[in-house]
């Protein structure tokens, strides 16, 4: 199964209370890409710029995802600088400069076309339904958002969510789009609007899943130590479309399972800054931390 | 199995976005006392004023509370007055009017002097100690305080604590306690004051068990209605506790189904004002939301 993604790569600068990491590798296809290559081929869409170090190509070669679809552009890349404060699940942005990303216009290379699922990372959704009408039929189109859209390109993002089963959003961008102060009620409505699958994200509480009239719940893996949050919520979309994608199949089974692997990606990537963590992981980390996620979350077979 | 409970019954008036009730049934141990009776009996000790409406008597002894050790003295009964706004998670409180609960010193009855379980509400941890002292070794010693006591009566706590067995407090106070920003590593502090068992309560996303090494997570049961949330936190220590009693071991199943139970109580509970839908709920009814909550958090059998 291929996946093909669409967003951002970028540099990232970021200050935690454990630590500081200056224009390191960054950006939600980035984060999405590496999480979902375990568990099936990635085919990434993005604009870097003339600036874009070679050894963060060579590490992207290196995890096997396809980078023809990934150009360089004159000008500087794309660069996001946050800081967290006490409150992990909550970055503050101190700067963001789109450079070669502000005129990103996705155009999709002739063999992504038939990509088996479609990731739109969170970009302008005028732009995610563009590279919708340059794929034919994928088996599964799963989206992201943020709330700068909710709020500034309503009508855009309504339209592209028409063609949408699995959304990703975060509570607070739920109640907003909306209207609804209840996560659950928030949740059934955007199931209206066209998702079948509504994936609500909650930080270091996990994830809420609704799929059809069902519900799932998955915490997110309790950590000791938390070293940077950026890319979190990417590389769970990374874990979870990237299982679903390997079963090959939409079953509440699936869907689950991926949730979980999902979380159990996100934990490791927080570990440490950037992509560090997520360089060093391997599956039988993954699989071991399966295992601890169903001890954590198991009350009948011990 | 019969558990000794000491603390509050109160008159409680509370605004949520959802409605207003005024001078209703309230208390810790009022609330864990009808939770607690779905599994076990129920020895009370608490105080009330001469004001305290009869049809509350008749309502506890309907549940078949033991009120032997429900004094009643001269003067008004305990008063809160509060108020939840968006935020479901946090109550303000707008006043307290301690009454007779100033002078409240527990004075346990003689026939419930070998109760096998203990549980200490939020009351004064000297008044808790008090307490220890009058019964004849329990088989669990569970506790719950707040955020005034962690901050006023630190010495007092931490001796209290020595005592416990297993002890219940939220985020916020897990974090003031220990000094800890991280949860996991609050939590495994508290332990070395004295719980071997550590429940730290996360409002609407859920509860962190910790036993022993082990660590288990159960959610809270999603609701798309929460009408108040007043006594959510002893109704789970009352599902909790009373079904561990019940099962009368402490087993890591028994803890974490004891958890379960817990939640599913408590998410009856903020479905009404006061203890209005804790008079309806019935043994079928929680057993029927065991199930769904065993779909909400399965992901390997379906």
């Amino acid at each position: 199964m291929s996946i093909l993604v669409v967003g951002s790569v970028a540099l990232d600068t970021v200050r935690t209370p454990s630590g500081y990491a200056e224009e390191t590798l960054g950006g939600s296809a980035t984060y999405f890409s590496v999480a979902a290559r375990f568990f099936a081929d990635v085919l990434l869409v993005a604009v870097v710029g003339e600036d874009f170090p070679a050894e963060h190509v060579q590490f992207l070669e290196s995890r096997g995802v396809d980078l023809k679809g990934l150009k360089r552009v004159g000008g500087k890349t794309f660069r996001w600088e946050g800081e967290y404060l006490l409150d992990l699940n909550e970055a503050k942005t101190i700067r963001t400069d789109l450079n070669v990303f502000e005129h990103f216009r996705p155009v999709i290379p002739e063999e992504y076309r038939d990509a088996d699922v479609v990731f739109l990372a969170n970009i302008d959704p005028e732009l995610q339904l563009d590279v919708l009408r340059q794929v034919s039929r994928p088996d599964l189109v799963a989206c992201d958002t943020m709330n700068y859209w909710i709020r500034h390109k309503p009508r855009q993002l309504r339209k592209t969510l028409e063609q949408v089963d699995m959304f990703f959003l975060n509570e607070a961008e739920a109640r907003e789009l909306s209207g609804e102060g209840n996560v659950v009620r928030a949740a059934r409505y955007i199931q209206t609007l066209g998702p079948s699958i509504v994936v609500i994200k909650k930080g270091e509480n996990g994830a809420l899943l609704f799929h059809g009239e069902k519900m799932f719940w998955a915490p997110a893996y309790p950590l000791e130590v938390i070293h940077d949050p950026t890319g979190a919520g990417d590389t769970f979309a990374g874990g979870f479309v990237g299982y679903v994608s390997r079963e090959g199949d939409m079953s509440p089974r699936s869907l689950r399972k991926g949730l979980v692997y999902g979380s159990i990606l996100a934990s490791f990537n927080v570990e440490d800054f950037s992509l560090r963590r997520m360089a060093t992981v391997t599956a039988d980390d993954i699989e071991r931390r399966f295992e601890e996620f169903r001890h954590l979350t198991s009350f009948e077979v011990l």
